[in-house]
């Protein structure tokens, strides 16, 4: 570990000064060879960053700013990494021992790699949002408490925007679990409520009166239904009966619409009341 | 841990040069058998990776798609990795220090290592869903607060849909908990809200005459019951009876709203009503 | 740490090869002591896991394909964790460094350990719950967020039935906390409701009464009680008097409803109301 | 480190033959020496692991069932381990290097560590919870969000039963906190509600009145009290005054029914009302 | 690191027997070493422990059973501690490799640590509790998610006791956060309701007539006010008007119920009523 | 690692004073090596900081003030660091060993280091804040459970202040997800409820007619719409008629201030009533 | 690494006394300059805290009080830290292995070093809380889901003290984010809630001219407004019209009550009523 130390240690009965110059030598050989080759992986490493940043064509002005930016960093950053590795290496050469120099960094590094940690898991997450395809730009998605559609999917940050215009900007490593609400058809649920004194019977032949009209008003949109499902809940105040229908995802919100006015419009032409909340009152 | 320290330690009598000589072709000896030896470790390791995504021949042409993404990237991973381990190999061969290129790649190895914790708890927790066949495609479960049809149980991911057509991408490590709802038979729970002036024993003998009429209109998915339990609460404004039924789970949602809808047919044949909320009033 | 340095440094007068030639012979020998070394440690663990797997010899079909399986990627896990422990070896007996080898190796091991944590955590907890007893299959228990009657309590997951037909399936990791329903008798615990006007006195008698009956009727299955606690509250609009029985654990779901229908018709021979919610209005 | 090595390294001018010998004598020596030990230490171990469970007389027999097998695992967890011991120490003796298996062995070492850390900590507070007395079996606690009677206090679980019957098992480390309502008197407190309307003055006087006939009454369990601390609330619809007592804080939950019945009838007598909801209405 | 290898690489041309005995003296003299100075700081740490314990004579009786307790458990534990530590440097000594003992023990003292982990932190905890003089015997504090007296700041635990009379046990590390109410003077605030049709100004008339009243009255408990602050809110059916006063802490609670049924009385005398909930009616 | 060593165990025939003297040099030499580099790497390490400071020049007064504290803390950090650098190193030199020193200043760095963490994960967040653009000076942003506008975007923290004056100062660690309300357009939604008897399609009349006024009336700030979506839901009193306009994201909370007011007025006019709760009163 | 194995192993052909004695005299020299150099430090570092206390010369009697006690925990501390490397430092320079010894001390600190963790995560939050300005004694915040007046900024803890005289106790690691109420100016809002069948533009006007006047009234501490901002919700029993102002955040509390009463009585001036809840009443 120590070159000086060999010099003395192994030549006892010797001229001193001959091998004290080959070991000199030797050294000098070694430091020379640790400033080549650290040029040399620091030249390799910063062909390597050029090419990755470089590969990457198709993103707009804004991405290639970033990526300079990126670039200039991480060079800066590699240079006085490799200055501290020369530096500590060529100290164990010349025998000094460097052992507190190390621990001090490694305590900075471990310091360091936490912090970071939280920045790998939001890529390794991003890696395989796009690997799996889990959603794509334009999808409507909820994720970690909030929702709307995906305006960018990045390697460390997704970015949805919902319907009031808010841009919900979400670390991947955030994503933990994903639903996607325009992956397939959606479906589109009416809860008809009636009164207690009405016929069950008869409202459930209105509404699917009602679903044939839909049906044929809205068949380009529609897949499947609608049709009635039947009694859904016999509610405090009044029965409900389920309508449902599958429909292109993107239209679902609208036919809800539709549906609600249309049964409302028709349970008005077959007096069939919607009823508000009832309360039985018990004088004493 | 030095050759060429070990070349001027021990010699002190002799020629330095052969002994320099033998001592240099011992290093060039060992610097080929790493380079052949990593050469030969580096095939192995590709051709296994190649066995273990081509055994895998059921797959569609998507994950087919994925497979090969995925073979690039580990190849690519490991070229660099193995080019790492050469070249400070190499550096320790030739008497070099590298504690500070192994402490630097330590802290990076780390910060990668923490960040791809949840990559390898998913994978266990993968692996253990099927293992132990907790559930498969087409079960209806709750876990991680969704719930719906199975689509797909990967090794990393398992994907749901629910009746709106909502498509859940669940990391196998959120699936800490899981409900099987389709793993066996389903109990429907009926509560028929009676009057509280209304006599019980009348409103149960209605209800078992209705038990026995689903009973052989549904025997062919209902497995036991319907039978009436009894009393189940002395509700705010309500006595509340409990019907139940055993039948086969896919059919659990459908019967509940056949019995909603036939216990309040039933009940207005036999005028038995079914109270709103009741408020005493007391005037002052 | 290196043997062909050793052939160098300390042999400085002497003819080289037969020194040479005695220290590859050594090396020859420790590489033939590590295969064989290795070789029968590789059995033995084969033997070890053969037998770990047979000893359970009550299990059925599916435990025995799944020890099966478990079997096989022991065995194949182990192949490849001794390919890699020979091979270092004999590089460091051969003097090549492999400290970057093991490095690499360590991060590796580091990320499957950390994910593997909740694995063990899983098998540790589910020794203790075996261990000390804590439920046992048919129990109805109360953890980790859901309730039902235990269907197989294994080594890493648990598995519980609710009365709707519900398959929770929990990690013992999960199981933090256990509340068994059915370890000893259980409190039917019924709070009949008398109006304010009502005198509690006389309603007290009545309940104390229909005690009696009860007790008579059902003593089986009793085997405290039933007994009248007293006023349990001066509620909103009621005044509440507790009765409680001490029963059989599984019959006390049944023997509540049947105490609560008994009440309610009890109080309606004595004319005794139970009140709905109550307001007094002041008109302005 | 290496037997071998020191072999031919250090005997340059002599018979090798006896060196190798007297080297190969002290490996054996060294190896007896080794395996004599751990023979030793192991009996050692035993012995204490005999000693530990056999100290313990008093429990009852499934206790001592449980210890049995606590024991046989104990004992044979340490068999395995002193086999890892015995054959990497003689192992390194002979010269073979040993960091790869001591590195696996240690990720094995670390991961069931971690996994064992709740184990550790569930024994840790449990011994803080005897140690400092914190509750014993009898005492009514409150803990980990639920409450009831202590029945065993375990160095790893904590068993409570509540009045239910249901039967709580807690692992120490999970009772951060405790609460124990058992620990000395409890205060009982009801707040008696009396109309805006009545006189404050009055309804104070009736229930000084009445504490006096309690504090008389149930004189044996009443340590202080119970008397007026005074309008408690102007609340929405009645005004609440609070009638205190300290008692044995067994009697607190019955002394509290007795309290509320008394305080009704007392009320009655003398026509002071406890309110209804009141509301006001306005018409339009 | 091995003495007996020592023997036999350094001494070619002697006989070996000489240095033999040489080499195995100074071995026993660093035995006898190692045990001469375990044993002296095995008694100093046995003197340390008895200083630390007896130097806190205050305690009462529990306090020094406990102590006892600790102390056999703490001298126990290091007599286990210290035989390790001298059987693995003697072996160490003796050339025997100890490694993998070395990393068995540092496994099992991690397990150890991380559980001690909440431990450490309690007592660090405590003590920064003590030495900031956060809170004392007697102090009325919240800390959390519980509140009461303080009736015990240990080093590891606080005991609070509320009026109920429920002992809270929390280890300190669970004292994140400390509330205490009775570090000042506490504000009591009394908000006065009055009909919306009443006229604010009269009724702060009255209220501030009434605050002189209660100056004078409790003149020796407030520091400040009572005081009128203004109408506070204007409520959904009454508007509040605030009333506050700085007083002793320990008397905030009773002057409050005496201000309540103050304004009660002073309001009944002067006909304001305290309205109840309003609901204007729209007859359709 | 031991020059004293080194000098007596390789000399044995020579005269020992020389090989002293040389050895002693050496060590001077390595002394002087390291101090000189030390010093050397400590100006250096102060240049960096002052250059580092002294490159932001666009700050203001109070930051200037800030950089100066911290450049003298970091100075004064360095310094003390840099001694204990050069302490140890200086005694393993002099072959005294600092494996215990090390290991106490390593546990030390450990705390300090995690520490840390969350300020180097603010930092790391601060980067990505600044470098992604995720929000500026002047947005109005949800984050981390406040909202208000962005008034400062440190490395650090960020400072958000609300409509209130509430200034909210958060760690960029905490900024886990960020939501920008005025990234792009906003949509004002208003809901107009109509009387379950009024004509669905008349009030979509009004209402469309009231859209194009607005529109006229605000074309400056409005981009799209407004426009009438249809019935968003058939609520329990009311028919609710959805709105909707897209507009500059700082005038959407006065616009839909504006609407709100103009619906009220127009439904004033064309006698569609905005209704009440409803409640159903059944008579006993 | 051990003196006494140099002895024998390199001193072959001569007198070993000379040897032995010329051996001892280095290590005896060595242990010396142990001695002398951890006094020296030890002063230094006693130097240190001495220093450090003693330039905070402005605190108070209890400050001096705490920094004393301290002093000594810190000074004993170190003493005891320094007999520990003393005496393992004499350990190994005597040749005796102290790597069980020191894995003992890892482990005991490394649970310190978590321990402590929170700790040093308080005074590095305390010292950027104190650098960045967030706040100062006597600010009102929220923090840490409790809020009040400001009145001590420690290193480690802060104290909050709430309008009821609670003082808040808040390790500064708790303080992740911070909402300072009096930063800046404070908005009043007070939102007039009139009836849906009174004229809007008349209670605005109302309002406007009411603005007028508190403006003249309280100038000297508004600075911008009262105005009104419009229709701000179309509320279930009201039309709630927003009128804010800008004033200084110590008096917004009070100006916020002046507003109200005077908007109540403006509104009883000119008739407007304010609503109480609406039910509109169908009677069946």
């Amino acid at each position: 570990m120590n070159k000086f130390k060999s010099l003395f240690t192994s030549n006892p009965n010797q001229v001193i000064t001959a091998d004290l110059l080959t070991s000199a030598g030797i050294i000098i050989l070694q430091l020379a060879g640790i400033f080549i080759l650290s040029k040399l992986l620091f030249k390799f490493i910063n062909y390597l960053i050029k090419n990755i940043f470089e590969e990457k064509k198709g993103y707009d002005k804004q991405t290639k700013q970033r990526n300079k930016t990126l670039k200039t960093i991480l060079k800066s950053a590699l240079r006085y990494l490799f200055y501290f590795v020369v530096v500590t290496t060529s100290l164990q050469v010349l025998g000094i021992p460097t052992a507190s120099i190390l621990a001090g960094a490694g305590v900075f590094g471990l310091a360091v790699g936490f912090g970071a940690q939280s920045l790998v898991e939001d890529i390794i997450t991003g890696f395989f949002i796009l690997f799996e395809n889990q959603f794509g730009v334009g999808d409507y998605i909820k994720t970690s408490g909030v929702e709307g559609f995906v305006t960018e999917v990045g390697l460390r940050t997704t970015r949805i925007k919902n319907f009031d215009g808010d841009l919900h900007i979400i670390p991947n490593g955030n994503i933990k679990q994903v639903t996607n609400l325009t992956a397939d058809l959606r479906r589109v649920t009416v809860d008809a409520a009636i009164e207690y004194e009405q016929d069950i019977g008869q409202a459930i032949t209105v509404l699917e009166d009602l679903c044939q009209e839909v049906k044929l008003e809205y068949s380009e949109i529609i897949s499947e239904g609608p049709k009635v499902l039947g009694v859904q809940e016999l509610a405090a105040s009044s029965v409900n009966i389920r309508v449902i229908a599958m429909v292109e995802a993107e239209e679902a919100w609208q036919l809800e619409r539709v549906m609600k006015q249309k049964i409302k419009e028709r349970f008005d032409e077959e007096s069939i009341g919607i009823p508000y909340n009832h309360l039985t009152l018990v004088e004493k």
